[in-house]
């Protein structure tokens, strides 16, 4: 447990992932308990405008921001359709960072990210609300279990480890013939359009920016250039580029691309190299 | 004042809601002012997504959200058409915690549920910034009242005190010939219509949790079951729910029940028991 | 150096304005590397919500907020669609303030405001994340900087100082024969047409409180009352007033002045005394 006591600063911090949006009180709810509970804890809030009950948006955005926090963060990520069925609650100690939430797959791309070392099913009434609705277990066991672990209460204590945990399928890529085959994770508030293509797969096709690219999504099928940043073609025009998060997006400079292409979430992309672009024509063509 | 004195460990919280938005500087200027005054003091937003104007849903999220905080939180709330009119600014002393806000009703679902203490008059220029718009009181006005308050200033220090205070008039139950009569006092982000009735004035029917329910709704006239979670029903189907606020909720699994029923903040609302329904006849026909 | 060292109560701030929006996990990434360089300081949004590559917005909006700051405080702003291009990544030192962001103008309304010291050119890597990307300098370069600046490392440690910083030509009023030539800064989120004309601009034609004011706006001449309040004119009706900011704005109390005229931000306004009104007579008419 020695990299949880060296959070920064010796200021814990506690994240908030969920789908409930800023108009209900739900956050401030679940924030509310937290500091009823370890008032010197710090809470940064991640996101609460993944789409509802969307657990693939929810794991992706976690996974993008998780790794910039200080070790022993402890991060709390509610999409929980399930709640109050049999879905379990869980703690998933990793590496560097603690994780709460449902056992339904949103904390996991984040947790293998880190490293996943025990993963525990919460049953500790202890560290639970003293009444526990059926509808909000952000606020009436995530919430208190964040809280308590921040104060130093180890992972253990909250209920038995498990091996059976949900693990989400969602960012595999395949590749044949020198295609790749992936996925749409994400659509951004610019209307980039997030691959699950990570650079290296890209290097692993002998890919380097400024090569043109062929790629099938939406619909459609189209060349574009690997460029190293948006304004390299001109406002209005499709690119492909390496984001912030290490992956694949098809991108139009101060536009929309997943409005230009009819986009979602879930979406099949393949990619191909056509081969060194001359930087006169390596444009996107479409 | 005792009860003031024992917030959180030493840290002061207030909290803020308003109709402002996020995009505007407004809330950032709110923010402002009071680290200005007392720069150790802790500020959770509760909502700025309030529909502008609407005093009665601002007064259903504080009432929500304020119960959860701990002893001695300093609530902020300006939902607040009448700006710059004669309306009062008022600082409500409850039992367990203090609201600071426009003579409008806003605070006042929040502070009945609390105990009310006493309701003073914000005149005091002495607790004001040096110059008092007539448009943005919050800033003006609320804010240092607020940060001031948790400097430990007693609330007595801000003007004379009144009775004839602002008391609105939602959330009045009525019941008829075994019918309970209501209002919807708030449609959440997921779209579940939350109605002013209470688990409470269910108990008094007689209901118990997987009864059905005879409901009229937004002209609508149907049976539900009185379920414990959103997933006792299938995906896309009508269920009654006690939600996490202890009010009766007409939700739609993973789906959402205003759009649905066209129902509306506001509109009225009748439940009667339909007897204890067979579970595989329960669900909601519609 | 004196007054950074005044910071409120030795907790700095840095405030944030972006127009990432709130969904994707870019806001938080900036915080997780300011958190994670210095824990001890202070973080407070403005706003995220500035409309995409909107570059005059986020300047009124930031030079809204970050007068009522205290002293010392760090403002970083991200609205940025040169990013990754040769546009220069600068921090300004201000008399009470620092400003940290893209040499585009959108630091340079709240700047000027301020007070300019100095403009440095941020090119020394120690202060910018280990690897910078091209599409995301709000993480890589501007978020570590504000938060090596909170630490107390000077601003010319940064990079060298310049003096061809871009300075925007937005808000300058022009006068011609007793009429006021000016534009549209921002529409807020209550539909207020908020203009570039000041009070001081209106008091140097003799206009006080109560005037009837000649508009051209939107395409449309109408005359209305220069109120102190929104509620001085029947709901729904349209008005001037000085709003928060000590600007002229065109409002309808408890209305979209901004949908009922069909404006955007950049439109030309126009202003002309018409005399004192009766008050019986001087509400809008149009």
């Amino acid at each position: 447990m020695t990299s949880f006591a060296a959070a920064g600063g010796g200021m814990r911090i506690i994240t908030l992932l969920t789908d409930f949006g800023l108009r209900d009180p739900y956050v401030a709810e679940m924030k509310a308990v937290i500091l009823s509970i370890f008032p010197e804890v710090r809470i940064v809030d991640i996101s609460h405008e993944i789409q509802k009950f969307n657990v693939r948006m929810g794991a992706f955005v976690l996974a993008s921001a998780t790794p910039y926090f200080p070790p022993g963060t402890i991060h709390v990520a509610v999409v929980d359709p399930g709640v109050g069925t049999s879905r379990r609650p869980i703690i998933v100690e990793g590496e560097r960072h603690i994780y709460v939430g449902p056992d339904n797959g949103v904390l996991m791309l984040a947790a293998e990210g880190d490293g996943i070392r025990h993963v525990y099913h919460i049953t500790n009434p202890r560290y639970m609300l003293s009444r526990v609705s059926r509808t909000f277990h952000g606020r009436d066991i995530f919430a208190p279990a964040a809280a308590y672990l921040a104060m130093g209460v180890p992972p253990y204590m909250f209920g038995p480890e498990i091996q059976d945990y949900v693990t989400p399928r969602f960012a595999r890529v395949h590749r044949s013939n020198g295609t790749l085959h992936g996925e749409v994770l994400h659509i951004d508030g610019f209307g980039n359009v997030v691959s699950n293509i990570s650079a290296e797969d890209l290097r692993g096709l002998g890919v380097c920016e400024g090569d043109a690219l062929r790629v099938r999504l939406g619909g459609k099928s189209f060349t574009v250039r690997l460029c190293g940043a948006y304004g390299e073609v001109p406002r209005g025009e499709l690119l492909a580029i390496i984001g912030s998060h290490d992956r694949l997006e098809i991108s139009v400079n101060q536009g929309s691309a997943s409005e230009r292409l009819g986009v979602r979430a879930g979406d099949p992309i393949q990619v191909s190299p056509v081969g060194r672009a001359n930087p006169n024509e390596g444009d996107a063509s479409f």
